[in-house]
């Protein structure tokens, strides 16, 4: 290549194909009469498009109708949203009742993920301390620089346990769209590829709503990382082949005793991998741990429109008038998991003693 | 309601929901110089279109292309395809190796399903008895009345099997689309509903290609039994929760032990199944049975283009440029299953002597 000048850049084919990077999950645009700013995710990975949320009703339609989605974000988008909710009630006459009111229907939009009570408690509780939008906005940006945070340590924690030169399985999006920072599971799969792992990563479609297919593909495919994607039943079958080293997934809601729960078809997931003694490790901060739950069985499991499953995109894929069950998560016992990455280390079996501790630690 | 007029019909809102009964699966229309009819299960449920196929080549694509598929009736179609194919080459210098070429060539159309190959067999050692087009024919039709009959059989054994008053999961189609007769496993839920026991079917929607939500729905609901779909994944779940007292599948090939391969997500339902103490019936016919592979891990699995995941009906579900591995078929264990529901009886495990002795005491 003598003739080549030496300025020409030399084309990163890889980088090329690349899709561009996105835009912010969620931020908060200004003071107290300030807005919140979401990626709907719902139009990726074909469209980009920022919702600007100015008021309550408009955050609760994002929520459940997941254009922002993934545990952590909820959380911190609901922390944003009760800002909104209460500088609509022009004055209250109650500071802290019009909080609790405009938290308990933030709380209820979604019931598995308990990260969006946890903020929504903070939330409440600075109105508590404060009487006041600027406490209130002050305590949402410290549950969103919290979940940045913990990102970040579950990935510092999670990296060294990615199998260097294997693939590793994956389910739902547990990225950065899925949190305030760089995510969960997939955050410890950025920062080990960072730190100079080499992996591939089989990434589980994710019926009904194709978050794999539609976002993990997209996140690890703007990294770099090489990714395939398969149909979630078809999982089991490679496991048994030998094709995956190691599974990270994330969950919504960890119980006292470490069982969880995660998007639906995590469960199965981690069956497969217990046959095969693939390692199974969940990624998850300590705001998705609920020591208020004794075990798995009372974790409530959200049911969502069986239409979602019926039809893809607005098309009928099923024979009319057939209905579905539409559970959005799946209980997965705790020992099934290999260990619990959180953002104060990482948990070995059994659990429920590691799990009392953690949290005792971090008051 | 005394005022009514005794000659009105009573509506029946179930009878008036119901879909219409299909066309058949497949049918020879005339004598040597006929042809194949293909129902082209591609566009159900939402178009019903009868395919003529006069040539090798289409039906060679209609086999590939999943327009007639189910173990049984691949068997048949091709068959009936060996005739098509032979004819065309006219006369043949050596009727017997035209058809051993013909016969190889749809052999190769799909490699897991046994039936195929059963069938083509048959066709092959016809062409030896008598070297004619007639005794092709001929062998075609008794492959088709004989896997008509084989349906009926299972049908009557696995019946008693249906838990009465309970829900029955099954995983992609395994009806009268999936052969030449009311079917598999399906064929065992038709015939216990005809007996009076009443249940519920939770069908798995059966990704990539949705043959439970497109194909098993709607078979199902013109039967009037009633049926819900899941997502493939949202079924272990389900199965913890006890939404699920058996689950029948059909089998595309069945190895001297017992191990079986069938629609890809089979094996994770089986361990779901295992896991939660839930029965799991294997209904199939003989023709699956392939005392030439010795256990499961011989048996060969199509992998199919990964198109068929990353995109639904033409539309890109995925992010672009991001490939996916897509098998269509997994090995299950045959200790997972809890029995073989064949044309010859029920067998129960282990499996290894008494598939053997049910072969040879057909012969």
């Amino acid at each position: 290549m003598s003739g080549a000048p030496e300025t020409s850049p030399v084309p990163d084919p890889a980088a090329a194909a690349r899709p561009a990077p996105l835009p912010p999950t969620l931020a908060w645009h200004g003071g107290e009469d300030g807005e919140l700013a979401l990626l709907d995710q719902t139009l990726l990975p074909h469209q980009r498009r920022v919702l600007a949320v100015r008021d309550l009703e408009t955050a609760i339609e994002a929520i459940c109708a997941l254009r922002v989605r993934g545990a952590p974000a909820i959380g911190v988008a609901a922390a944003y949203a009760a800002v909104l909710g209460v500088r609509a009630i022009a004055p209250p006459a109650d500071f802290q009742s019009a909080t609790a009111a405009v938290c308990a229907r933030l709380a209820a939009s979604r019931p598995t993920a308990v990260n969006l009570r946890w903020a929504l408690d903070r939330v409440s509780r600075a109105a508590v301390r404060e009487a006041t939008l600027a406490s209130l906005l002050r305590e949402a940006r410290a549950v969103h620089a919290d979940e940045v945070a913990m990102s970040e340590r579950m990935a510092r924690f999670g990296a060294p346990l990615v199998p260097n030169g294997g693939c590793v399985l994956t389910h739902c999006n547990t990225g950065r769209l899925a949190t305030a920072g760089d995510g969960t599971a997939l955050a410890a799969m950025f920062r080990a590829w960072q730190d100079g792992a080499r992996f591939r990563v089989l990434a589980a479609e994710t019926r009904p709503l194709l978050q794999g297919a539609r976002l993990t593909a997209l996140e690890l495919a703007a990294a770099g990382i090489p990714v395939e994607l398969c149909c979630d039943s078809a999982a089991a079958g490679l496991i048994a082949r030998g094709a995956v080293q190691a599974a990270f997934v994330g969950a919504d809601r960890i119980a006292a005793n470490g069982d969880f729960a995660n998007k639906v078809g995590t469960y199965g997931l981690a069956l497969a991998c217990a046959a095969h003694g693939v390692p199974f490790y969940v990624v998850a901060p300590t705001s998705s741990c609920d020591l208020g739950i004794a075990d798995g069985a009372a974790i409530p499991i959200e049911e969502r429109d069986g239409a979602e499953v019926c039809a893809l995109a607005g098309r009928p894929i099923a024979a009319a008038g057939v209905g579905a069950r539409n559970p959005a998560f799946d209980v997965t016992p705790g020992h099934l998991a290999t260990a619990l990455v959180t953002d104060r280390g990482v948990l070995r079996p059994p659990y429920a003693d590691a799990i009392k501790a953690l949290l005792a630690a971090g008051r």
